[in-house]
């Protein structure tokens, strides 16, 4: 079971094409949560087909990324590290596919029933695209360069995208209260910010991941989660 | 690289297991999603937190078949059929994996705000989960018997989900209308369909699964698809 300077050296050229498929991918999925956000804010249905026609571009990747690791692990039988480089790529991969999902979520909205946008309601929206796309790109960043500080970062910093969510969660309620005018766009942007929420799901997901690949063990500290109960001074719709 | 008996019998046993296990893992998201509707339906926010708490079993019964499949895959290096099966078990936990988390996101709603129910609304919702857990049942069933033929029916039936998706749709929107009383309960109800509808995306998945191992190829016939100008004749809530 011991490696050979050849097989090592075969074995750091499958990881290095990996890792780089990863990034790819990560650039990929960060491009169609812009593109479906925008063809929501738009109402762009054509923006929004090209976001889901795009999913054939992820899954590829997915399973080019998914065979590169499976063949490594039944060729190379690499050692515990090693593995655990090739499990976490297929973890890693895994949650951008699904974070690629939610852009399709977001468009297929789009696509099936377009609206009347509702300017003041798309603030908050942005603000939560934003950090959910900061998230996305520093964690796929601190896999590339194996970072565990940066990962940490990114999986304490998912708490300020709940509570946005949260926040935007009473908005909508108000303006879908003041006129009915705006109840589907609002419905749309809030199936949105759900699926926005998740991608800041997915980041801590590879956050973890991240950590599980360097110290070679699951991140069991309790991840800060939002006080729930910030909900529960909600207005009655009924009042 | 060929098989001695004695491998061939371990390798038989690896796969029974695993096979178990995703039936296991199979029962326990159908639990979830049942517990999670009930828990909505009757604003229970106790069963609710009962189906968030299950999670780390979901996630622990995951995490052993992908650890069982890649040692299985690592020490046996198992031919092409072979290797097909893994890999297949692999992406089968995943998709039960994240039926899981659509029972916890239903779960999540009803844990963050409680609101009145309104019993007219819920008919059409309980039609969409019926047929969703039937979709989740036959495709568990058909990768435990290996059969092409269920899986493939499996894999058709999802246009009629989609189909009542988008007609709960209309019919919350007429209700959001009539009284703004019932606002948030359906939106509780509309986000709730979002995840029943994935549901059934993913039982596809498993279809799709099913039949790679068992043909060797992926299945490439284009899924009958909802013809998404049936919601274009939504009244709009501005007239």
């Amino acid at each position: 079971m011991t490696m050979t300077d050849h097989t090592i050296r075969a074995f750091d050229t499958d990881l290095r094409e990996l890792t780089a498929k990863i990034v790819e991918m990560g650039g990929l999925v960060d491009r169609q949560i812009r593109d479906a956000v925008e063809a929501l804010m738009k109402q762009d249905t054509a923006l929004a087909k090209r976001v889901t026609g795009s999913r054939e571009q992820v899954d590829g990747l997915q399973h080019e990324i998914e065979e590169r690791a499976i063949v490594t692990i039944a060729r190379r039988q690499p050692m515990a590290i090693d593995l655990r480089e090739l499990v976490g790529a297929l973890r890693i991969a895994n949650d951008l596919e699904r974070i690629g999902d939610y852009a399709e979520n977001i468009a297929k909205e789009v696509q099936q029933v377009t609206v009347e946008p509702v300017d003041e309601t798309m603030l908050q929206l942005k603000r939560m695209v934003e950090l959910a796309l900061v998230q996305l790109a520093r964690v796929v960043r601190s896999y590339e360069r194996r970072d565990v500080a940066e990962a940490l970062e990114v999986w304490r910093a998912d708490v300020d995208l709940d509570a946005l969510d949260n926040s935007l969660f009473r908005e909508l309620i108000t303006y879908m209260l003041e006129d009915p005018g705006n109840l589907a766009f609002c419905m749309h942007l809030m199936l949105c910010a759900k699926n926005i929420e998740r991608v800041g799901d997915h980041a801590t997901n590879i956050a973890e991941t991240v950590y599980y690949i360097v110290e070679g063990r699951p991140l069991l500290e309790e991840r800060p989660k939002l006080d729930l109960t910030i909900r529960e001074t909600l207005p009655s719709p009924a009042q």
